[in-house]
């Protein structure tokens, strides 16, 4: 089992490839290849479009890589996304593509052209408090799709997204059709009044209220807001969600932490 | 010339409504109502949906009111929007509509419904440096659409919105046709990032890229980049513009400061 790891957003710390290496190895089912791309740093990004780019085609087109596992979030994926849609190489297709957060916007193209994907942690997931865990639930996806990575939720196919991402992707080529499906979302530094924003955007779109219901992960590290905004996450989702018509289902496991799920992207769950 | 005043979004501070008062008083021209709704407090908002709403449409309604005057953004208009759309009171029909940022969410939705409105400077904004000259510019076209108010540039159709406000209708009842026209934008409070990240997102409609060219007003109180973005506002704007196939028209003059100037709604500029 190979896994080739690539950055399309941002630069990922030395310290985080080696400590993932080494859960890697001392696991032995799997051989971790980090692009040199990772380390790439241009203003934001993990090196200029054109070079993440190239190494995210690269190891799409790579035969022998079993799985693609983006490295990290921050923001720059949309920027390249184009290289998800299109005429892709045919090895693309054989393969499993994971990350969540910025990497939303590869996994919705990817989805889109009839590849696998999934929402879960990330190599450098493996810095915070209990990211051991983390990387080892997603590799335990990766590797043998262990069940026990999943959302526990699940009961038909569903999809993952950080809210800020989700609503930046809609009404771009990237957009998922969501229809049937359990939406689930997230968010990370985000005012009250922003969640309250994006949740107007994200709900008045058609297909999103096309969906079997919507599920809140977590949403942390909420900058104060002045004034207090006056409700919390769980009741602006709820209050959208019943302003548009659709069933808010409660809470889900996933967000920008170590205990964050895995959510296959449109999968049907057995 | 009978002006109200509401507040669709935040509360306004007593202070700016004393100055403005005055301002108008010293002019002669024109009878400043300010709704006590623009002083209540509710949370985020300045009271709640149901009170915002019903001040809104009460002034709508009210055919001695020749124009309304959106006291302030913050966040909250596009709670209430709705009350823009669909069966207006007869007296809706006669009047201007002014602000901007957040009230830009209220402009959309009139504008669509065929009424009058104006991206200019608001009540709020006489606590700005220089602010007497951004509420003596709104009150002179309010009172008589002095041509000195306007943007500069302005030569046919145009629309003036907050990126983030723009971004944030688009997939919504509030849309409107930017069919031929020219879209001036301009933000406050967001990052190099989150500014790339908007234009992605704007620069995707097929809406958007019918319009005859993009502005860029000011982007005002970026906060830092961490690392370096790599680019500034402008080479963003353009590059998405390039991206998109749409023609960047270089910079306008309007902005979160003192300076902003007037830009009425799909209006032919003679």
């Amino acid at each position: 089992m190979k896994i080739a790891v690539v950055a399309p957003s941002c630069t990922l710390p030395h310290e985080a490839a080696e400590r993932v290496q080494a859960i890697a190895a001392a696991r032995g089912d799997c051989e971790l290849v980090i692009h040199p791309q990772c380390f790439l740093s241009d203003g934001h990004f993990a090196g200029p479009d054109e070079q993440r780019r190239a190494a995210l085609l690269e190891v799409m087109a790579d035969a022998t890589v079993d799985a693609i596992w983006f490295a990290r979030g921050g923001y720059g994926s949309n920027r390249i996304a184009e290289a998800a849609l299109g005429d892709l190489p045919p090895a693309a297709r054989s393969k499993l593509y994971m990350g969540y957060s910025d990497s939303g916007f590869l996994l919705a193209g990817l989805h889109r052209s009839g590849l696998e994907v999934a929402h879960g942690p990330m190599p450098r997931d493996v810095l915070r408090e209990g990211g051991e865990r983390a990387v080892t639930r997603a590799l335990d996806w990766l590797v043998r799709r262990d069940p026990a990575a999943l959302e526990p939720g699940l009961q038909g196919p569903a999809f993952a997204f950080n809210l800020t991402v989700l609503s930046s992707l809609l009404g771009t080529p990237l957009e998922p059709d969501f229809s049937g499906a359990e939406l689930l979302i997230e968010d990370v530094s985000e005012h009250h009044y922003r969640i309250d924003r994006l949740m107007f955007h994200v709900t008045a779109s058609a297909n999103v209220r096309g969906v079997a219901q919507i599920r809140l992960g977590r949403v942390v590290e909420i900058p104060a807001n002045d004034p207090e905004f006056g409700s919390d996450e769980q009741a602006i989702v709820a209050d959208w969600c019943a302003r548009a018509g659709i069933r808010f289902g409660g809470r889900a496991d996933i967000g920008h932490d170590a205990e964050n799920r895995v959510v296959p992207f449109g999968m049907k769950i057995s």
